[in-house]
C-alpha cells in the first residue's frame, strides 16, 4: 500500500513545475488504494478549434497518469466566455463562437484526446452549462470574494498596470469564473501550465469561500520545449509535432532532436514509467544501448499512440528504407552554423562544397538538396532547425541551425 | 422663446454644484418649448425602506423643476443589487430584501415623493427588470467597456487603495450597472448627489459606447445643511426635519434656523421662483419686511406641502398660541455660547441669574427649563444646538450654543 502509493505519486511529481498541497493529492490516491474511491481532475481547455502538437498532450499526459491512479478526469471546454466575445472589439482573439461551432470543436477535441485519456475515466463538461445560470447577480456575489489588490497582484496585470497598459474591468472576472468552475465541479485536483498559478488557486480560494468541503491541489506543468531544443514548441516557430502529423513526419521529427531534449521529452511525453526510463538511461550509459534506438523506441511510441499499435515500427521501417532508397545514411555527420547563414557558405563550412562560386553553380544545376527537395535560390539564408543537406547524390551532411 | 428658456435654465442651475453638458440642456429646453417634446429625466433611489428628510427632497425638487419644463421623472429604484445581498457578510449595509420588501418600500416612496413629484410625468422603474435579464455574460461585455486603472481614478477608490483598504472586485461592477441603467432607459440627464460625479459619468460613458443617440447631461446637487447650518442633514446627527414629521414640530424646526440659513433652504428647498426669493431678500434689506416673517413662509410652504394646503398656517398659529400660553415672546433676545458652556456659567451669562450658586438653586428648586422641560441636572454642559432657555415664568433668552 505504502509502496503503491509512493509509486503513483512519483508518476504524478514527474516532471510538474510545482504542486500545491501535495498532502491532499496523497490522502487522494490513499483513499483510492485504500477503498476505491475516486476524485475528480479538472483541466480547461480553449473552445476555438483544437489543433494540438505535443506541447499541449504535456497536460494530457499528466491526466492520464491520474487516470490509472484513481482520476476521474474533467475535461472542461471554456465555452462560456467564447459565447460573449469583446464587445469594443479590439481583441482579435476574443472572437464570439456559434455553439454549432462550440460542439464541432468539442468533437475534434475528443478525437484527439482520447489517443491519450480513458475515455471511461473522462467528463467533457462545458461551463456554460452552469454559468449562463449564474446571472449578473450571481457573478456579482462571486466578485464580492475577491479584492482588487489581490487581483492585482497576478503577475501579468501587475505588469500591465505598472506600464499603464490598459486592462479592463473584465479581464478580472476570468479568474473568478475559472475558481468557480472548481466550486461547481467539486475538483480535488486542477491541472494548468504554470502562466496558470494565479487562477487555479483561485479555485481554492473560491472552494474556501463557497463552504465546499475541499480545497483542490493544484498542479503546474511546464512549457515543453519544441524540436530546437529551446523555445518553447508552437505552430507559430515551426518547431512542432502535431498529433494529427502523418505517421513518417512525426517519426523524423522526433528523430531530428538532440539526445539531450530525447530525455526530456521521455519524462513528459512517454508511458514509461520512471523505472523504466531509469533502465534506458543506464543503458546508454553503459554502452549496451545505442542512443539511436532509444530515440528509435520513443518515437514509435508516440506515433502509436496517435496512429494506433504497429503504426510507429512501420514508420521507423519506412525511414530506413527511404534513407537506403536514397543513400542516406542513418548515420549523419551533424555541423552547426548560425542562424541566417547564407546557403553557399554553409556548403563550404560543411566541406561538401570547395569554394561557394562552385557551391552558387551546383545550386544553378539542381544538385543541391534540402530535406531532399531541390533548392533553386543560390541567395538562400537558412532559418533556425535541423535540415539534411545533399550534393549530388551520395553527399549528406546534417546541418543544425542556430537561433 | 429664448426668454422662456433662460427662466428655465436658471432655474434648473439654482442650488446646482455643477453641470454637464449644460449645452444638452438647453437644447433639450428649446425642444420643449419649440415643439412641446419631453425628455428623460433619470435620479435613483435605494430599495431600502425610505424615511425621507428635507435633504433627500432637495434631489426631488430639482426633479419637480425639470417636470415644469418638459422633464420626464425616471423615478429609479435600484433594487436589483439588493437582491444580491453580500455573501461576505461584511457589510451591514447590503442586506438581502425580498421582492415584497422591495415592492413595500417603493410604494411608501411614492407616497412620499408624489408630495413632492407630479405624478403624471413620473415613471417608477425598478433596474431589476432589465439587469436580471443582463446575465453574467451582459455583465463581463458591460465591463469589458472600463478600464481597471480608470475605475481607480474614482476618489473613494483611489484614496482607499492608497491606504491598502480592501476593495471588492464586485464594487467595480456598481458604477457599470448604475452606467447600464442610463443606456436601457435613455436617459438624457441624470441628476445625484455631488459624491456622485464618477457613477454619474458613467452613463454617459455607456451610452456613448453602446452607440445610444445621446449622452445624458449630468447635473449634481450639494448636500443640504442640517438645522444646526454645519453639518449634513442627517437622522444620526439628529439634525433633521422628516418629510412625516409633524406639522407643528416640522414648523417649530424650520423657525429654529439661522437667518443666512433660511436663505440656503429658500434656495434648495422652496418652490418659489428665483424671482420672489429675490423680492423677499430685498423686502428684509430695505426693513419692509421683518426676516421672522420670511421664515414663517418658509416653514408654511414647507408644512403645506407634506400635510395639504393649510397645514403650514395652522401650525403657524398653533405654535404662537403655545408660546403665548406659556407666555413666551415671539421675539426673543439671543445669546450665543461656547459648546460645552456650563448651563450655570450660561445662566449668568445671559443675565438670568446674579450668581452661578444662584443659578444653581434655582436649577435644584426646578425653576429653569430648558426648551421647556425642567432642567435636574446642575453640572449639565450645553451642546452645539439651539434651546429656549427659561427661568421662571417670564424670563425667555434664545441660546445658540456654538460648535
Amino acid at each position: 500500500m505504502e509502496e503503491q502509493i509512493k509509486t503513483a505519486l512519483a508518476e504524478i511529481q514527474r516532471g510538474s513545475f510545482e504542486i500545491i498541497d501535495e498532502e491532499a493529492i496523497t490522502k487522494l490516491l490513499k483513499n483510492y488504494f485504500e477503498n476505491g474511491t475516486s476524485f475528480y481532475v479538472k483541466a480547461g481547455f480553449d473552445p476555438t478549434a483544437p489543433d494540438l502538437h505535443l506541447g499541449h498532450t504535456v497536460l494530457l499526459q499528466k491526466l492520464a497518469t491520474f487516470q490509472k491512479f484513481g482520476g476521474i478526469v474533467q475535461f472542461l471546454i471554456g465555452d462560456f466566455t467564447a459565447s460573449i466575445g469583446d464587445p469594443t472589439g479590439k481583441s482579435e482573439t476574443r472572437k464570439v463562437l456559434s455553439n454549432e461551432q462550440v460542439l464541432t470543436n468539442a468533437q475534434s477535441y475528443k478525437e484527439q484526446v482520447f489517443k491519450i485519456l480513458d475515455e471511461s475515466k473522462t467528463q467533457v463538461v462545458f461551463n456554460s452549462h452552469w454559468l449562463n445560470d449564474l446571472g449578473a447577480g450571481g457573478l456579482i456575489a462571486l466578485a464580492s470574494n475577491l479584492t482588487v489588490a489581490r487581483m492585482l497582484e497576478r503577475d501579468d496585470f501587475a505588469k500591465r498596470y505598472a506600464a499603464n497598459t490598459p486592462i479592463a474591468v473584465s479581464e478580472f472576472t476570468y479568474p473568478l469564473l475559472q475558481g468557480y468552475d472548481s466550486v461547481h465541479l467539486k475538483s480535488d485536483v486542477e491541472i494548468g501550465g504554470t502562466d496558470q498559478k494565479f487562477n487555479l488557486l483561485m479555485g481554492r480560494t473560491l472552494q474556501k469561500a463557497y463552504n465546499c468541503n475541499k480545497q483542490q491541489a493544484v498542479l503546474m506543468m511546464p512549457i515543453l520545449e519544441g524540436l530546437d531544443g529551446v523555445q518553447k514548441m508552437s505552430k507559430s516557430l515551426g518547431n512542432y509535432i502535431g498529433v494529427t502529423d502523418e505517421p513518417n513526419d512525426m517519426f523524423g521529427k522526433v528523430l531530428s532532436i538532440s539526445d539531450e531534449l530525447m530525455w526530456r521529452y521521455y519524462e513528459l511525453l512517454s508511458s514509461k514509467s520512471l523505472k523504466e526510463i531509469e533502465a534506458l538511461k543506464t543503458g546508454v550509459e553503459d554502452g549496451s544501448l545505442h542512443p539511436k534506438t532509444v530515440k528509435d523506441a520513443l518515437a514509435m511510441e508516440i506515433v502509436d499512440r496517435y496512429h494506433g499499435q504497429g503504426a510507429g515500427e512501420k514508420a521507423c521501417e519506412e525511414f530506413k528504407k527511404v534513407f537506403a532508397q536514397k543513400d542516406i545514411p542513418t548515420e549523419l555527420k551533424e555541423v552547426e552554423v548560425e542562424s541566417g547563414s547564407w546557403i553557399c557558405q554553409v556548403l563550404v563550412d560543411t566541406a561538401l562544397e570547395p569554394s561557394t562560386s562552385q557551391a552558387r553553380r551546383d545550386i544553378k544545376a539542381g544538385a543541391v538538396k534540402i530535406n531532399q527537395e531541390k533548392v533553386v535560390d543560390d541567395k538562400l539564408n537558412l532559418e533556425t532547425g535541423e535540415f539534411i543537406l545533399q550534393k549530388g547524390k551520395k553527399n549528406f551532411v546534417k546541418v543544425i541551425v542556430k537561433g
